[in-house]
């Protein structure tokens, strides 16, 4: 089991591979049978595969920056929440989105579940 | 269902009586058979009746004060997670945590449940 400390760390490396557009270091991060919910409400995506998918498709060419917006928060029971912001290339826009993330990390240290926490409210976009 | 935008606004309120030390006002946004888990990791209070004596223990006496850190994250199926500092007087000694709450609403718009993500590292203490 991770301390909080580890999980802060973790979750810092996480918003900095995405601030990256390393999806191949955000992976890596991940247990093999992980799931993602993003935002949460959607439909769950289940496993590494489907994982990678979700993260080149949003991150690919997004030009996408991450943004640490205060302290990390941990337990110690192996949950982190972590609190970012996120802007990228979408759709022809540039979105900025403030958002949530909450993940579960198994007892290797890698992330079981992530949860985006964000609606409509935390999202703004422009014009490219 | 809640707006994205309601539960931002209850959340905004729950900050405000977290603030004022209400807890008539607090107890008044929970579902009578609402959990609630402070720290996660730790046993889930089952029913208003815990929820009560969590908050009127916590918050009674205790000179607590907190403060909004950042976007209240609101999502389209009745979730909300807010970034907030909470300092109190616990066993002799001014404590302030920087927490994440995640809320879940019910279909009356009052919280189903409640979990509150920090650990040490969150936490700082000093004495009175």
């Amino acid at each position: 089991m991770l301390t909080p400390q580890q999980i802060q760390a973790s979750l810092a490396l996480y918003v900095q591979l995405v601030d990256a557009g390393d999806v191949d270091g955000i992976l890596a991060l991940y247990a093999p049978d992980a799931t993602l919910e993003d935002p949460v409400g959607t439909p769950v995506h289940q496993g590494i595969e489907a994982i990678d998918r979700f993260y080149r498709e949003g991150l690919g060419r997004s030009r996408a920056r991450a943004t640490l917006e205060g302290a990390i928060r941990a337990t110690h029971n192996g949950y982190g929440a972590v609190p970012f912001r996120v802007e990228l290339d979408w759709d022809g826009r540039r979105c900025a989105i403030e958002v949530i993330d909450v993940m579960e990390f198994d007892a290797d240290g890698r992330i079981r579940s992530m949860r985006a926490f964000w609606g409509e409210p935390n999202l703004t976009m422009r014009d490219l």
